[in-house]
């Protein structure tokens, strides 16, 4: 797999988490001459949140560490890539009671403080026989680095994705690292996004999981590749205390604020390298939707405008074929007035309250469409919702990963 | 453009309908050496019903019609062919009321008994001057044949779409005769999907009006090619009474249901073949959905399964990757059980209750997948809604089609 055009130059430099180690091994249960196994365990005390897919056919690992993650308590979390373990019926939960009995043996710890997460083939069992020989080495090899875990959960993606911030917390530096995996739902059989937040801050776990919900509706959940959803979608936060920052009670504290802006960058950043990495993604498009009449209208357009096969393809082509955005938006059926619409793409005005603009030029608009990045902004004139959503353009590559290349 | 593989072998063969006229006429605005006006006028007393397109960003002539075609009755349906007249502000109302207005100066009605369809380009506004020096000569010579009017409608359809059908009412012979064009929301910049079905039942407009709404949920309401709903849809049913019915003043009677049933497959031939001409389309794909706790579940399944990008392309490399499957449908976060789901694919079981079955053999699902007609079957486990959707697969020719070549 060549390497995404809109691929960042590098792999951040991610420090290390006091209170955090990482491991890896290569079970070779499908990948050769790769890591597929990822370990992360958590100081005493550390706390967890988590945001799982909202699927009806979410697999058995993301209904184990929801439960899970709800205590807001846990020792580990331990990933497999290679098969989402999904859609496999009772045998989908007896795997996971394997894993966690296994590797709690290993690491002392009770196997309901394990969180696991899977990623791969939908539909097919999996034998655990195959990886529970690495639990040893996995816990007694804890030394490594944030890029070789980004490295170990991928499946079909073409790069590692890595972010990192720091804030303060009452007087006290706090840091931040993040990785993900995913490109909508991924290339042949491979599905999943899965992102880990590691922080050393100390925090409470319902503060933990107020500020990962807030911030995961303008990452995660404001991206899309293809429309379609994983089985296996999972954002773990979990929090070492390692930095010892005075106690912080509400998530709404003003000591808090830096904290979750610099959540929301991490988060933002890593669901943007996961458009950056869609099938076939030669252009990331930033649709910015203002003046609806609440946030959730705001998103539905655009998300309608952002999962448009036409507006998709208009944009691969480079066409500023700016009536597909009109269509993507009227056919969401919610009770928008068409006469209160106007369209902006890099900056120019298209359309002003629901007509095109009267000295219509395309020459500009159609030099933006060139670029890589590409903006549209859509100001629906009937309230104060705003909404800012992420994709990619839908290219050939897209048909070549998902119908040319066999399973 | 090539002819879609899934064309039918030739345009069938429609008789005239006593009572309606057709004609058509060319007025170069767009296309050149080809029809792209098309007028249908009903005998005096005909009855009307229409359905349009649910979207917010409609055009003007679907505003027109959709007034008109509740009121039951109408003189004439002009239609043209390359400006969808949609996102135009004031301007298209106004021209929609130049067209009525000419067009009824011509044929000695009143404007208010026109109805307007168009299809095309969206935003662009629409110069009627350019088409009002048509309007006698599509008056004067109203003898065009079924298939000059269909071809007459095309965007870029890949071919002429016709369906006909005869019935019993009350002991007397009724013919139905329908033309259609669409492929999803269309090529470069044309959109929409447009429906005309004439019959020389003698029926009151509100009977006509149920049976077109009904027969409708099962055909055109029921097909998708890539998720994207047209500004301007619009299905027209006219009937001008020359049969002679006796009169069904309910369209529940018992009389009526041989009609329903000629109707039924009428629009359902129609939609097939809009689907068969699918941008790129190379597989026609049949979704039955059953054991849904409801019709409407049923229905939001077989549509998400049919919009998934994910499904149809791996239909369109013949890869039998049912995990997709469970993807769709778990993807619609409705509250379905994953532990009753089953699906077959091509007549043979998948997945039972959940998951693989035992004895799992990928040959003949493999064989199915290489044929042109794909069917899928998914039995929710849950209750007795059922439904049927028809879709086609996303290749490499939908992506040429829509970003290669530019509009």
């Amino acid at each position: 797999m060549t390497m995404s055009p809109l691929a960042p130059s590098r792999f951040p430099e991610l420090p290390a988490i006091a209170g955090i180690k990482l491991a890896t091994a290569a079970s070779g249960t499908r990948y050769q001459g790769r890591d597929d196994l990822m370990l992360i365990t958590l100081a005493p005390n550390s706390t967890v949140a988590g945001v799982f897919t909202r699927s009806d056919t979410a697999a058995a690992p993301v209904y184990w560490s929801r439960a899970i993650a709800e205590t807001g308590r846990a020792a580990a979390i331990i990933t497999n890539a290679g098969n989402a373990n999904a859609f496999t019926g009772k045998k989908g939960n007896a795997s996971v009671k394997e894993i966690t009995n296994g590797l709690s043996a290993c690491l002392g710890c009770d196997s309901n403080a394990i969180m696991v997460a899977s990623t791969g083939v939908i539909g097919e069992p999996l034998d655990v026989s195959k990886l529970a020989p690495y639990f040893t080495e996995l816990v007694n090899n804890q030394n490594a680095s944030w890029y070789g875990v980004a490295n170990a959960i991928l499946t079909t993606d073409t790069f590692a994705k890595g972010a990192h911030s720091t804030c303060m917390i009452n007087g006290k530096i706090v840091n931040l690292c993040g990785i993900a995996k995913g490109s909508g739902m991924i290339a042949p059989n491979m599905a999943t996004m899965l992102a880990y937040i590691a922080t050393d801050a100390a925090l409470p776990a319902p503060v933990l999981a107020h500020c990962l919900q807030d911030a995961n509706n303008h990452s995660f959940n404001s991206i899309t590749v293809d429309s379609d959803t994983s089985t296996n979608d999972s954002v773990f936060l979990v929090a070492s205390g390692a930095a010892k920052n005075r106690p912080v009670i509400n998530a709404n504290e003003h000591a808090l604020a830096d904290f979750r802006r610099a959540l929301g960058a991490v988060m933002r950043d890593l669901a943007v390298q996961i458009v950056c990495d869609g099938e076939g993604a030669t252009k990331l498009i930033t649709i910015d939707v203002t003046g609806a009449s609440d946030k959730a209208t705001a998103r539905q357009i655009g998300l309608s405008i952002a999962n448009s096969p036409l507006v998709k393809t208009a944009i691969a082509g480079e066409d500023a074929n700016w009536g597909r955005i009109v269509m993507a938006i009227g056919k969401l059926g919610v009770g928008i007035s068409a006469d209160a619409i106007s369209i902006n793409i890099g900056g120019h005005a298209v359309a002003k309250k629901g007509a095109r603009v009267a000295n219509y030029n395309e020459v500009p608009i159609s030099t933006h469409m060139t670029g890589q990045m590409i903006d549209l902004s859509i100001i629906v004139g009937e309230g104060k919702g705003v909404a800012r959503i992420w994709t990619c353009d839908l290219t050939h590559g897209y048909i070549s990963i998902n119908a040319d290349y066999r399973s």
